[in-house]
């Protein structure tokens, strides 16, 4: 008698790998943008009472960060626990913060491959007060980032400076 | 003797009938924002040198009204077939705009489940001009949206209106 193991797999729009590439091609771009502004634009500059694009950057880094560990291991930073502003006192400087950037992108790169198929399917939740399935949670930082970089670009803009392409993600 | 198919499928981070939740959701809040503007200001205001909201979101309407399409039938619209500016005379006021809006919003809806779930993963040549793959395609289409969308948050803080929430999908 043969004994026929059926594996019920998801449908798949896109791979784990895929979407990985995606992530960080998105990642590579907000880098280029927080590098178009000078240090004082970047801390000081402001359109209609919004913060200066280093709180929406602290943002994503602290979302991203704390996010892809709390997918991987399960183990969540809190929302209260979690500091939009500063993620360490690095991030009081450009440099600071490009430094931290790259570390979350480090931390991506080694966590995701990590992560078994099966789990972006599951609910998770974020930071002990957002449930979703994992990949609803994922979607949503990537989502974050392209609205608050697009909101950065208006500030380059305004600044009379031309924001790097949007659609260039090498 | 057995005969056992083996189907290979790509691994899952997300399945094509959850991703076409997750746009959908984008295009409500897309349309929310779009209504939060005067007549006048979705026409006519702008910052740095940018388009006024309204042509944005006819780019948003042409490429994804166009773009789902290609991506269920292979019938492409070329780059330079595709009016950025306006879709048809309709397009000359915020009714007509949120009207073509929703069109397109009903289009994605009948199309998106036609599309075989193998397609997401092959290369096509999107307006006869970008080639890669379907999926990458479509998570480009909202991208933009949300990068478009999010400039248009920003002239409405600008003008002194609370934008409607990112992360209310509903």
């Amino acid at each position: 008698m043969n004994t026929i193991t059926k594996t019920i797999t998801n449908p798949s729009f896109i791979s784990p790998d895929e979407f990985l590439d995606h992530w960080q091609g998105h990642r590579r771009v907000t880098r280029r943008v927080i590098e178009a502004f000078s240090e004082d634009q970047l801390f000081n500059y402001s359109i209609g009472g919004m913060r200066p694009f280093s709180a929406m950057v602290n943002e994503i880094i602290s979302m991203c960060g704390a996010g892809i560990k709390g997918i991987a291991t399960d183990i969540w930073t809190t929302e209260s626990e979690l500091d939009h502003h500063t993620r360490t006192n690095e991030a009081i400087s450009k440099a600071g913060l490009l430094s931290q950037w790259n570390e979350v992108t480090e931390e991506i790169d080694f966590l995701c491959p990590q992560i078994a198929e099966s789990k972006f399917n599951e609910k998770v939740l974020a930071f002990g007060q957002y449930e979703g399935k994992a990949h609803s949670i994922i979607l949503y930082f990537i989502d974050n980032e392209i609205h608050h970089r697009a909101q950065g670009t208006v500030y380059l803009r305004s600044l009379g400076i031309e924001p790097p392409a949007f659609w260039n993600r090498d």
